[in-house]
């Protein structure tokens, strides 16, 4: 039977509970917001004691299904005042899964002025004061951990930056090859920090196998799909050679790179960051060109990135991260961007947020655009040790222009928008114009549709099609994220038709229910819902669903321009 | 004929308009307000070229009336997010009135990185570059602009605070005394920064007499309502004689002192900072304990406060500077407070806002309670020079907490709360929740009522009759600030049955009209409605009418909480 496991920080007490009924058929996103939604005052401040940090595996986490090793952590987020989930691979969820642990509830605020870990078995958690680790880096204390338990522990730590409840911070999750991964976005590592937790271990003895109702119906069920997977052209060949980072030349030919803190929607050197030179550096250096960010998946969208020695610099080195730094920042130089990658994992701040904020910084005129050297100096010397600047700077890319009074600040919510230009694709600006989650690509990625021909192919440039095509996207990504499965599955669910009833196969296999594709459309549309009253309740509004005043003006090659009226942003909402 | 003038700092044009016909019954607040909305997109930025900044004498400036020299600035604020209007004596209501000018408009951004200076006469506006007195303060623009000009000459300008465009930036105006008073709340100085201008001088030459329709009906209403001024215990006797400072010891008494970032009510040092101690201080000095902002003022509530070599220190030393900066930062010191008063006109920045966030700051550990020369270093070395961590303090309270994870941060909508604690007095959190100002004791100063009696009496520590009496005194209090009427008119209105025709029969005697009482209510109402449907287009809601979570713990010394519920709140808004 699984269980909720819950620490209260306040009294330093922790229970396991019984799963509630209405929790039962939750999982991933579908049971962080669930819970967060139910047990979080939405007015209340998300670095005190009112808030909750929520860790829940999905439906499929644990089980042989491919690319189902996702976990998902809800809180309400520091960063846009609104209820956020994060998810990343790692070893985690699978960890949960087979301890039974349905769900982690962090609450309540310690006391004293005390830093504490937390060690999650299958008896339970207990907390211990920490001093040690204060200070350090993740990776450090990954090491630590392993050296303390051994190599199957799983680890989700926060750094300098969560400690100091920067609202950029993440929380790091130590990968199968003991790297890092992140539940990146939103700040829940400032949650982690202001519950003075600097890192949870995960201890799985004595775990088993997942249950799974009925074996057969899953193994077959599980075959089909992951053989789609492998046969589709994005998921089976083009993330697997180039990784996410493929995108750079694509999206540069599209027009909808932003280049320069969005000033461009292109950039003449984006051969020099491109994923295909990428790949020819990596076989160079005798890197990997495929590597998952967790066990069992077929993608393998990962990889690693060795430095001119051949030595291990960074992986999990995404296009959004290269982008950022790269086209928004215009550094071209491959090797510093993974080195800020590196510093990035272990300071522990999203990179995301955080290249998008150095656009912003660099616009501030803190340091020259294309300073790679100055953007590694300002991690490690400024963020890194949470000087003045350093938190303003951690503070994310909304804080910079408050700071610094700029106004071409690329945020919704007040969180950093990503690597597609929403003039030029403009399905993504209703993406992040309408996400739950601030200005999130992963929420809704119309870039299958509007770039890639997948699922068909709506124009980029126009605007015909793309409410529709973000709210399906969206909802699916809602139910997605609630089954511990990556997101890149959805390309091959919107092409190959028998991709989707196999997953469902797969849940239904998993838990001995009858769901249909009505039944994961309704649970992904419920969770939108839960997440969009949540919002509202905390003073988000439609006004709030609006992109930055600067999207007005027109953008190169297309000279395109944002001109969704209000009306039609706000239709997302009607389903 | 009054006159529009207008100036577009995009093309560095200026003009010379007729008053629309629908502006001609409206000064002050009533005009600036209905030009932001009719003229400003409300979610456009702050500090973008769709932000307008405007200024505008009320309906009585420049007439004999008493106290009626007020001027009112208006703009969306970067602080807040919302409508703002801020009001100041000075010497600019009065020239502007009597140089026929109804309100002065700026509008757009300069193209180039430059710094420009207006000039306004009877002939209309002229734009000259700026480069001599860019990051000098406020009293060097002043010197020098009485050195250039003559000492009629009228002064508005900001310093470096503003130039930097930090939301905590105030306008300072030179006074009769060539001292500053300032437009303070809001972070207008930042918008007059965005827009590159560094200060904007009126040159009268040409002016005559404001028109006055039935100038006896004007002198002898004029007379009686001087009089009920000097007749009133609070306007007459207590202001003028201990200034707003009068209120350290009548709040500490009541247990409404915000103490040590508002967790404690009362203070055992009150004395050393009280108005009777700082009475006695001037005359001790050779200072002047009575002291008017405008020509006109008969309430005298300023003072001359010299340091211990009896030379001119500070002047315009109010009650919530000396409040925020001793009791809620426990700096028990009145000649550091009042050097930090000194500095924080000079460079430019709302001491309202500023001592708030240092009780913040010193939460967060930036530097210890009760460090009076810490606070005067910072002002000098880090806000005053831009620095990072200047800019984090100069944008103000809310800035503050979020770069340091604080979660006691006394603010709505993102505006610092002053120097009442809306637990023990519970009218004035009524107005700091519903005000459209943000928190804003002056915007409906329930502190007459709760506190000294005036008007009646409302028991402070309970909830009834607070709804009504903020909404009765928000309503009048736009009125009267649109009349150009010192707010501290309102205690003779409330209390002697004579001031408030008077008032009205100045205003039908200056125009020719027959306004009844109930046209200066609804006038009123109608402010705070244009007002709030602009807040609400901006994306602020009934959410954003609450206090900080943090007001639900009990303060002492009458273990007061703040429990009004959502709806009590927003019943606020039932007029």
């Amino acid at each position: 039977m699984e269980k909720i496991f819950r620490v209260n920080m306040t009294d330093l007490t922790t229970s396991v509970e019984e799963v509630p009924q209405n929790w039962l058929g939750l999982g991933g996103r579908g049971l962080t917001s669930t819970i967060v939604a139910a047990e979080v005052d939405p007015m209340c401040h998300a670095l005190g004691d009112g808030n909750k940090l929520v860790f829940a595996p999905g439906l499929l986490s644990g089980t042989a299904a491919a690319n189902s090793g996702r976990m998902s952590c809800g809180a309400k987020s520091p960063l846009t005042g609104g209820i956020k989930e994060s998810n990343v691979g790692g070893t985690t969820a699978q960890l949960f899964a087979k301890m039974g642990i349905k769900a982690l509830i962090i609450e309540g605020l310690p006391q004293e002025d005390k830093f504490y870990s937390l060690d999650v078995t299958m008896n339970g958690v207990t907390i211990a004061e920490e001093t040690e680790l204060l200070g350090k880096g993740n990776f450090a204390v990954i090491e630590a951990m392993e050296a303390k338990y051994d190599k199957k522990v799983g680890v989700m730590s926060i750094g300098p930056v969560g400690e100091a409840k920067m609202t950029a911070a993440n929380i790091s999750v130590k990968d199968p090859d003991s790297k890092i991964r992140s539940h990146g976005r939103g700040g829940l590592g400032a949650v982690m920090g202001s519950k003075k937790i600097k890192y949870i271990t995960v201890n799985p003895e004595g775990s088993g196998r997942v249950a799974i109702a009925d074996p057969d119906k899953f193994k077959a069920a599980s075959r089909v799909f992951a053989k789609t997977l492998m046969d589709h052209p994005v998921a089976g060949e083009g993330l697997p050679t180039f990784g996410t980072n493929i995108l750079v030349n694509i999206l540069n030919e599209a027009g909808g790179l932003p280049t320069r803190n969005f000033t461009d929607g292109s950039w003449d050197k984006h051969d020099k960051i491109s994923g295909e030179t990428m790949h020819d550096t990596i076989v160079e250096r005798g890197g990997k060109t495929k590597h998952g960010c967790h066990k069992g998946c077929l993608i393998q969208c990962s990889q690693v990135y060795n430095d001119k020695d051949g030595n291990y610099l960074t992986s999990g080195f995404e296009y959004e991260t290269i982008w950022g730094m790269g086209a928004d920042c215009l550094v071209d130089d491959l090797d510093q961007i993974a080195q800020a990658d590196s510093i990035m994992d272990d300071i522990g701040i999203d990179s995301i947020e955080t290249v998008v904020m150095f656009g912003v910084a660099m616009e501030a005129g803190i340091l020259p655009f294309g300073d790679g050297a100055g953007i590694l100096r300002l991690l490690r010397e400024e963020i890194g040790k949470a000087t003045p600047l350093g938190r303003i700077l951690g503070c994310g890319t909304a804080s910079v222009g408050n700071a610094y009074g700029v106004t071409r600040v690329p945020v919704v919510k007040n969180q950093g928008i990503p690597a597609y230009d929403p003039r030029s694709v403009k399905g993504i600006g209703i993406t992040y114009a309408t996400s739950t989650m601030g200005a999130d690509h992963t929420a809704g990625y119309t870039i299958a549709t509007n770039i890639l021909n997948v699922g068909g192919f709506v124009d980029p440039l126009k605007k015909e099609g793309q409410v529709e095509l973000s709210r399906n996207l969206q909802i699916a990504s809602a139910a997605i994220d609630s089954t511990g499965m990556c997101i890149f599955i959805a390309f091959p669910a919107l092409d190959i038709p028998e991709c989707l009833p196999a997953l469902i196969d797969m849940l239904n296999a998993r838990f001995g229910i009858e769901l249909t594709g009505d039944d994961v459309t309704e649970l992904g549309k419920s969770i939108l819902k839960t997440e969009h009253a949540f919002n509202l309740a905390a003073g988000l509004n439609n006004k709030h669903d609006r992109l930055p005043e600067f999207f007005k003006e027109p953008v190169l090659p297309h000279n395109a321009v944002w001109d969704f009226s209000d009306e039609e942003i706000d239709a997302f909402w009607d389903f």
